[in-house]
């Protein structure tokens, strides 16, 4: 029981030896990757660069503590990061103790719905986001993020924006005042990191490029010449505090939060999912919710803006053998032992190399390698994702996503609504009924009609089943009897008893029996239940579907004499 | 094709003379009906009377040609003018030429929502909401409306609430108040109406009593002594106009506007449906959803405000013996009389009788027998149903539908997100493979899984699938072979492309062989197109399952004697 709730009480009482090194290293890899990213992702988010060190410590523990997945590394990400800039540069101006608090609330709102979606295990609603919306909606965030940077990488005052053509056509127009050294710095450091990471992925290149820039700004004292840098950074840990809670900007921020929790769960999900098939292990999703939900409440009550499991540092994390969240453990105490003694270092680190690490993440993000595969694969899915990608760019990052939701619901609601039903026809000589459309030679009466319903009946596709089953009365008035063959069926609900009653009263009307075959315990219970049972008989349910044909053929054949007798 | 266009091209041309009679019948009957009803209704509404005539003319007339029911009746109903009242009342003050002109506007949006969602057949969308949902909705704003109604029928200045504790205890502190006239007339209007519905539903009861309420009031000088009459009532039909386009108040009343076009559909579409399969005759759900647009948009240019097909009205229509649209002109034609001859009379109109009839007409809209039904069939329902009603009541009527569209919506996803999967095992001595939880007795072995997978595959459920596998294979380490019987999948989208692939790496990894059987031609055509038959190999495909069983002996044979070797 304890285990379930958390489940380190598991892993850390028989931790096995053999994991430690592997444990150790990954901890020590990502929490040294942590440092430049959490400054950068600061960025993103319109906050100052502080913030993305205190999103890089609390969660981690706390994620640690209550998560399933021993690959999974949880911090401050690009995505979200773009999305609390996007949301709350819209309410408060930016770099004002109000837009700090309200990013901060932000981590608070997205941590208690996720939490709450957690316990009450509706991880499953992130089903109805599509892998073609959400790699469009990827995509163009990416290069929104890129394009926000450029302003870092290029030392001009561009504007904060979510319109891509607003930026590009900013720079066009003041491409004289671009700051040389800057841009230099910038061009530099996205150099290094790639050179670095072609050799391997496990060297920091990111922090190589960082202390190189930094020692370059405090040694030739670039910083007079204009290259913009961090400045004095406060030192210390993150003293916890819920000064910022408010009713008044929870209500604003609560659309806003509803999307980070639910674009930071799949996100965090899918990279922890992959991780552990990769691993041969398991996740728990629902817990996995509830630990996302409570790293970033308590992490917000230490100052941390809303976080949730990365794909790069997860996959660094499992290259460099983590195994259990003990990872996570040394990866937050790295940062937190950096937020104790080396903050005055980070003072000469220049803007545009942070800049710079962020258009390396964020050009892997764009996601070439789909927009190829639907291509050829799905037309449908592939005007999705060119849909999601152009609203994003076009009306922005909350619109983008709604109208990517708003069309992956149409069409799961679509899909949902129409069940199979088929015509069931007798193979010749046997007792076997299939469907007709793939036994072409089985044989149909005229007066009975066999269908088989492939799916539970509820209130989302009754409206479809009986629809079809109304049109082949209309069209083939020659039925007598109608045989429901149920066995597919698991579940039904009262719209769909509604719809059984009002298919018999029809039915009797028009003089056509109607038989069931196949109905399970569940439903039989409903038809029971319902009063169903006792209108259509007892005796108009068979446990197979021949036994059901061969009392339709004594009822057709007795209503074709009672015909001729009359 | 102009008869699919319009339907009317086609029943007028063929008419055939046996339907005359009763389309004339049923017409005059509706239309007599919808005076008294009209004039009520744009009380609901908020708006004087005359708005209530406006809105049972020109909707109908379009209906009529573009509809394809025979029996359904158009026009102002008691739900969608609370809709109205509701939404309107919020933005602008009663009474107010702002107000009317808002309510014009609405109809206006609803009629092209409607069409749009017709012509782009996405009448499907109604499917999430439930019956439970609609149920316990319809009944809460029964409650309202009528409670709403009090004012008029006990003379007190009741402010217009949604919050019926309010209604209530207004009239409990202003008891002394109430205009003793007013009160006696609204109850000898309710038992009139009553008394004549016991005798005959087509005896128009309502146009009775309005008229002897009428004769009173102008005989015995009622109006000096405070019963509110409906006073002068423009005379001529309505002036064609445009002018009350707004882009500002489209936007405020967008949401609204969506609210009402479903809720209408959903009304309209239920009783069309309902009045099809009684007469043996079909409707066409995307025909009926552009025409109600056409009759809302073109309705609005001659000011009315929203309409919808309603239940009581189609069945009066349905049993004076309405066979096609031409019931519709026939009571368009009588309001239009009306407006333009009768007007006069309609000055000494108590509205005390105007709410006695809204009254009697709604406390047939709260659904006491599905409460029942539900407490007996399904408690989920039931829980669902109070719920719904208990929003309403408590928080308001767009607040209700929201929290009850909400919940359908959530179990819509949940029972879609979890499509039936099957494990198979082969009867004893045949050829035949079936559901081991329904045949026990079936042969399962330890190195072949079989299973079935019962749904079409695509975004919103191939995570359940995919966990299902994963779980079986973490479960099971002496699978060798894993065979997916794909028969009963229709459809495959690209998410569910990716899931195969992923499941493919995953067994490669695990050296477990993946055979599929029963793959149909598009499941085939999406294999080959995203790349995956080529992964697998064309040769891992088998038509029957017992195929696939035989190859997965010989691999997993090969398997265990290579291991037997090393």
């Amino acid at each position: 029981m304890l285990t379930k709730l958390i489940p380190a009480t598991g892993w850390l009482r028989n931790y096995p030896r053999e994991h430690l090194s592997g444990d150790l290293n990954a901890g020590v890899t990502v929490g040294i990757m942590l440092i430049p990213q959490g400054l950068a992702y600061a960025l993103i988010a319109g906050l100052p660069p502080i913030y993305g060190l205190y999103a890089a410590l609390v969660p981690l523990l706390i994620y640690a503590l209550f998560g399933t997945s021993g690959q999974l590394a949880v911090g401050p990400v690009a995505m979200v990061s773009l999305l609390v800039a996007s949301g709350v540069s819209a309410l408060a101006p930016s770099n004002s103790a109000e837009y700090i608090q309200m990013a901060i609330l932000l981590a608070f709102l997205v941590g208690t719905i996720q939490f709450l979606l957690g316990v009450f295990r509706f991880g499953f609603i992130t089903n109805f986001l599509s892998h073609p919306v959400l790699s469009g909606f990827t995509s163009a965030a990416a290069l929104i993020i890129g394009l926000n940077q450029l302003k870092h990488l290029v030392g001009l005052p561009i504007p904060r924006s979510n319109n891509v053509f607003e930026i590009v056509g900013y720079v066009g127009s003041n491409f004289a005042d671009i700051q040389p050294q800057t841009l230099l710095i910038g061009l530099s450091g996205i150099f290094l990191i790639l050179l670095v990471r072609m050799f391997s992925k496990r060297i920091p290149g990111a922090l190589i490029a960082v202390v190189a820039g930094t020692v370059a700004v405090w040694m030739m004292d670039l910083d007079s010449v204009g290259v913009a840098i961090v400045g004095t950074v406060p030192a210390g840990l993150p003293v916890p505090s819920i000064s910022f809670i408010s009713i008044d900007m929870a209500r604003e921020l609560l659309p806003i939060a509803l999307a980070i929790s639910l674009v930071g769960y799949m996100e965090s999900i899918a990279v922890a999912k992959a991780f552990a098939s990769k691993n041969k292990t398991s996740i728990n999703p629902s817990q996995e919710l509830t630990a996302l939900g409570l790293a970033n409440v308590v992490g917000a009550i230490f100052q941390s803006y809303p976080t949730t499991g990365g794909f790069s540092r997860s996959a660094v994390n499992d290259q460099a053998g983590a195994k259990t969240p003990l990872a996570s453990l040394v990866s937050a105490a790295i940062v937190g032992l950096t937020l104790l003694f080396l903050t005055p270092l980070f003072h000469f680190l220049p803007k545009a190399l942070l800049a710079s690490i962020v258009m390396v993440a964020v050009v892997g993000l764009i996601d070439f390698a789909e927009v190829r595969f639907l291509w050829r694969a799905n037309r449908t899915d592939f005007a999705l994702l060119l849909l999601t990608f152009a609203s994003t760019l076009a009306f922005g990052i909350e619109e983008g996503i709604l109208i990517g939701v708003s069309f992956s619901m149409l069409s799961f609601v679509y899909q949902a609504s129409r069940p199979h039903v088929a015509r069931l026809g007798r193979l010749e000589g046997e007792d076997v009924y299939r469907n007709i459309e793939r036994y072409p030679d089985a044989v149909v009466d005229d007066d009975i009609a066999v269908f088989r319903i492939d799916a539970s009946l509820f209130f989302g596709n009754v409206a479809f089943v009986r629809d079809r089953l109304y049109t082949l009365l209309n069209d083939e008035k020659d039925i007598r009897v109608l045989i429901l063959d149920l066995y597919p069926v698991n579940r039904i609900d009262s719209s769909a008893l509604h719809a059984l009653f009002e298919l018999n009263e029809l039915l009797a009307e028009r003089k056509v029996y109607l038989l069931f075959s196949g109905v399970k315990g569940p439903v039989r219970d409903a038809f029971k239940a319902g009063g169903l049972l006792r209108v259509v008989g007892e005796d108009a349910l068979f446990p197979k579907i021949h036994l059901a044909c061969a009392k339709a053929r004594t009822l057709a054949n007795a209503y074709l004499e009672e015909g001729n007798e009359e």
